[in-house]
């Protein structure tokens, strides 16, 4: 992937899939070097601030909602009480942010290898990192597989990978070694969330690996849901979750009816709706 | 909105919405000034066809059909028997080669402005016009808005407004007083549905505006249908629907999933969940 930043449009190419996405932008706020990759920060005239790794949109503040609601809230209302949860990636804290919206969670950890991601947000995204000093969030600036490996066997309810693309680092994420001691470290019911790319782009190839490789790593169920993601490939995306021992592809209904908090986009329906794959994808899951 | 195809990508800017999407391109193999716009197709490297008018991606070969699906069939699902449609604009013929599938319509006539689009796409796009002979299809090259006023009263059933952004040439589209016009033309029992632009960034304008004017020319029920479409603007699209004498909120459920035909996107269960708008969708468009 590579960026052009030419007058004034901050455009992202996805070389692989033959496409891009840009944004007008107002000025740049921040470009570091960190140890791990290449972290900037724009303004833009109207989605807020941008943040680019490596050249690749990681969120706006206008559509962030959409993955942040997604990633988290589906796995926390299938699993039965969640109370330990542990984001791997996630950086930016908004997962972080959902996750301990959901009062019965006792202990949320995210562990992601690049602290400089987590203070550019308090700084550029503050109402991202707003739960951060919330008693119940332990932030770690680890790497995200080597806490896994060390982690105690049945000792976590919901684990959240939060990461990029499968490509260069992030690739062991989605193989089924590292799918196999993510099921280790799940108590009995547990439920493991994965980003899963897009419906259009990669039913054929990454989400139908990757939920093949989380049958064969030891996970007894298995369900993709769908949701829209203007800033990301195709604006199409897509997560999938992995259950220890249960069905993912029923939820808490009522609790997610009667949430006790507000959300942008997910609810009960929409959550049941995400679960709705259309026949295209169904058939290339299936193949 | 303006082009920039550099290095071989055709990026489209939506200078009001302040994002863009782009397609890598191997070769423009159209280019023709018509009596009403300019009309050019592109050969792409993972999207196949590429059409574009007055610089606005119009559709590519990859993902027309979640659009041509969407636009059609919910619309003759809701519909109880719908035997007589009307496609205003669609000049591509994807609408229309859908509608056709469905074996109670007895005829189903297009009035496209403008017959080069037509023709482009016979020779580009030939599957999107495959059903052009069908002996229940009209092909009339007219315009639109008087061939509605020009229409007998009570002699459709299904009224598909394919337009472009309502913005130009199709700004009256939107407005009550053709709205009107269209609910005039609809048998009791009718329905009218419009392609109606993002829910990112038009659910507080365009979207609720439309549903206000529907039900001031006299529409009895409206409901808005979600979708992704990777090449349109935010990557999210909708359609909202109108209602003469019927609920559109609700649809033939059962010939929905016994449909006759092979479908890529729509299904019953899609059907459904399109119909379930997210939270700050319903927010805004109640407000």
């Amino acid at each position: 992937m590579s960026e052009q930043p030419l007058d004034g449009w901050f455009i992202e190419r996805f070389d692989r899939e033959g496409s891009a996405i840009g944004l007008k932008v107002q000025e740049k706020l921040h470009d570091e070097t960190t140890p791990w990759q290449h972290l900037e920060v724009y303004s833009t005239e109207t989605h807020g601030h941008l943040m680019v790794l490596d050249g690749c949109v990681m969120l706006t503040d206008r559509d962030n909602f959409l993955y942040h609601e997604m990633i988290a809230h589906p796995a926390l209302f299938t699993h039965a009480d969640p109370k330990r949860v542990v984001i791997i990636g996630g950086g930016d804290c908004g997962t972080l942010r959902e996750v301990l919206r959901h009062p019965g969670v006792e202990q949320a950890t995210q562990i992601d290898i690049d602290e400089a991601v987590t203070r550019a947000a308090e700084r550029f995204f503050p109402q991202l990192t707003e739960a951060n000093h919330d008693p119940r969030a332990e932030l770690r600036f680890a790497d995200g597989v080597k806490w896994v490996d060390d982690c105690p066997e049945n000792s976590v309810d919901v684990l959240i990978i939060d990461s990029t693309d499968p490509v260069g680092p992030a690739e062991g994420l989605f193989q089924q070694d590292f799918l196999a001691r993510c099921q280790r470290i799940l108590r009995d019911g547990g439920v493991m969330v994965q980003q899963s790319e897009s419906p259009l782009y990669h039913s054929g190839s990454i989400i139908r690996d990757l939920r093949t490789a989380m049958t064969q790593a030891g996970f007894d169920s298995v369900a993709t849901l769908v949701f829209p993601q203007p800033t990301y490939p195709s604006g199409w995306w897509s997560v999938t979750l992995a259950g220890k021992g249960g069905a993912v592809d029923r939820f808490r209904e009522t609790a997610a009816r009667e949430r006790s908090f507000a959300t942008e986009y997910y609810s009960d329906a929409q959550h049941r709706a995400a679960l709705t794959l259309p026949p295209f994808m169904a058939r290339l899951l299936a193949g």
